[in-house]
């Protein structure tokens, strides 16, 4: 596949500065930039490169300003970032067209339909009860248990694990190693240890969702935990049991979410978070890596450390403590005068 | 399944105020009440919900007071949290059955005895010289390595992975996804990069024991990583090389131990708690969420914080920054008054 | 398999003190030490153990110096834990010799080449155009992707996953459940949601590399995630698209690294630190456990904390928070002498 600058941008409704002629064949980004390639600037960070770049196209925004000659053909476009994804998408598709058709062996529980248009891997299991959408993608050794809905469209990587009862709405991607539907947390003391409460609820996820590789969402003590539409869980993630994500909600990884706790909708959650148990987090809180919550937070909050207080006090706190050896050296100093005073 | 509250507090050994024809066949959480559901009320921070609850009966304690009328019929008892527990238990065993028989195709190592009243799941991995316990089942894809022993009525989920040698005890729960036996991380530095420490020992887990969904406890160098009785491990939590976990120590998800470290029994660890290398935690500590843990911990403490501190130094502590601000002023006034003085 | 103490004495270059002829089969901790074993002391934090020890030989320093006595026999040498990681090697050779052979069933995609001398486990599927080298083990239920290479003598453990188009190296060892080549986390903001950024790009891993398990690197948006030659990653680790590890760079459990960040080569970064997207770390830069970084960091520094500082720094700060509450005595104590002074 080989396309010039110019066709990339009647496609990208851009305008080219330079060769419109040269030939692109892949992408890179602008720092690893070769020949053949087309690269974008989004990131200012990253400015610098656009003068040193091998590439033989980059995509910058229409108002971007060169202080330096740039010997990439440029395509100006309204949104750079937005433009390679929509080429990337397009790429992908003609790459990765989707899986269609059954591996053997697999292991299709008796009575289960199996749309014509699905792809199942090789040592896939589909338990009893299963029902499979149109044009699901379920890839070798992955796991759907017991009663699982699989909605159309959806995909599951390589051994995803799904347990009995869980739904997965339409158009969802779960990677590999995410474990959906694991028995949440639920112990009572008693006089000989611990014993253990059943969790007899699923997980139900809504349309449009991703789970990233290796991240545990446990199904309910009782009803449903709940993702809902839109939401995107990086890796490592660990939602327990009875919560909710609201709608288009997106964690990054190695975040943690403890039983019962709401999220609200458009929320965005930085990695290595940590929220406390039974709290509700109002919609369109912003809350920074490594943070940790443990209390009710209010809508369109901007949250950060730990504990989390709000982005300006955090700021404050962290130059107080800063500033600290100064401070313990004037109070030294106004003591010593007062001394020599008396 | 269908019973009335009537019945169901016989059961319960509880009093029935209201309707006790009521007729029940679900459960539900409080604040998701529907009709034909019990929910229980136990957090008092839900206790607002029993007024509006759609559900038919609700456990509550025996000395709950009413503030305003409830439309719910109520089952007074003793503790509503384990009335709850007692009742699921009751309805998980009668919904899923403990598994029995042999799914194929699945790979059993020659000479492996296979006791009649098992569950392995199609896919599942048996290796050479494994032993596998009475009524222990092994869900799809689960790995059981060479020489494994698993233990009598041990629940193995769907794509769990237990390296040769190692042990697993009786009436334990292994979720999806984690991995037991992995080697420890053990290196030995040289001049062309490290070297790699052979782990030579095995993870040895002890009675009712139950690990999390992609929880990773790694082999020992030499001897064994002992997870002792009743020991409960959440999701997403990592045990290294040579550690010991104390009887009916309970860990939240996502903490990590580092190499040789001994917890002592009855310990609770909030989620994402670090411990550090080669140190001992007594018996019955309890580590707040987050925390981080460097050096021994006597028995009976109450740790909290980075670097953790008991939990009255720590509220000090936070309490001592917040108002560090006001400190500033204050030493700022301070120097005023005694410039303006000389 | 036994030796005397002086056959591994001869092995090891070392010189005995006692009796050279006592019987060793076994290895053990110093503190779990038993008739038959051989046991070794590096860490001083053990040496009380050395008076105590059930252990028939101890490996020591050659300028150990017993302060009681010791029943064991000693074998002085110039680095005990090299010494024993060396004992160890050749015990695990002749225990764990390496697999070969194909086990059935597996699913080896049409006109994948097979050398004679690899393992292919029962159930692990090896997808189209993928390149197996020669002496490597793919354990049971581990997934090579399409078009995937795995070089010469690599081991792929039991349900590891290596997504379509991935590259690993010679000798590298690929814990189970570890995820290589899951999408990376990209999503570009519309007024209906999210919408994802195709990730096309791969995984670049090259020689004598360790993977923990449940550890995930995503692929590149595009390009490649690149881990250099002789980098160790230990369990539930996150590395995100377009990251670059350096050479010999090692990583303790639960760490995670954002986006595009790259870390030099020679790094030591401790448990569950974060680092943040599109920064740099230096070569030879260690970080402590639990420690966040989200800024460059020049070669060779050494960092402490959240938000991250020099470990000089760090120290000094952690001492003025917890001399805080004397702070405010003093200031209270200025204040009062003011006001009377007036």
């Amino acid at each position: 596949m080989e396309f010039t600058a110019g066709q990339i941008a009647a496609l990208a409704e851009g305008v080219v500065e330079g060769d419109e002629s040269v030939k692109i064949n892949t992408f890179a980004k602008i720092e690893e930039g070769r020949q053949g390639a087309i690269s974008f600037l989004a990131n200012p960070k990253y400015t610098p490169y656009i003068y040193e770049t091998l590439s033989s196209a980059v995509l910058v925004s229409r108002d971007f300003v060169a202080e330096k000659p740039v010997k990439a053909t440029l395509i100006r476009v309204d949104d750079p970032y937005a433009t390679v994804a929509r080429l990337l998408a397009m790429v992908d598709q003609l790459m990765n067209p989707p899986r269609r058709g059954v591996e053997q062996p697999c292991f299709i529980a008796e009575g289960v339909e199996v749309p014509d248009d699905v792809y199942i891997g090789a040592f896939a299991y589909i338990g009893a009860g299963a029902k499979i959408g149109s044009g699901a993608q379920i890839y070798p050794q992955a796991y759907v248990g017991d009663g699982v809905s699989v909605g159309d469209g959806t995909i599951i990587y390589a051994g995803a694990k799904i347990y009995r009862g869980c739904r997965i709405g339409k158009r969802c991607i779960i990677h590999s190693g995410a474990v959906i539907g694991a028995d949440g947390f639920g112990f009572a003391p008693t006089d000989h240890g611990y014993e253990k409460i059943p969790q007899t609820g699923n997980v139900d996820i809504a349309d449009d969702v991703e789970i990233g590789a290796n991240t545990t969402i446990d199904r309910a003590m009782m009803g449903s935990t709940r993702i809902c539409r839109g939401v995107k869980l990086d890796n490592l993630i660990q939602i327990a049991h009875n919560c909710e994500v609201g709608a288009d909600t997106v964690m990054a990884a190695q975040g943690g979410v403890a039983g019962s706790t709401k999220l609200g909708e458009r929320c965005m959650v930085g990695g290595q978070v940590g929220l406390a148990g039974h709290i509700h987090i109002g919609d369109e809180v912003h809350i920074g890596a490594q943070s940790g919550i443990n209390k009710d937070v209010a809508a369109g909050s901007r949250l950060f450390g730990y504990p989390a207080t709000d982005v300006v006090s955090y700021g404050r706190q962290a130059l107080a403590i800063r500033k600290l050896p100064t401070l313990y050296k004037r109070v030294d100093e106004i003591e010593r005068l007062i001394k020599d005073n008396k």
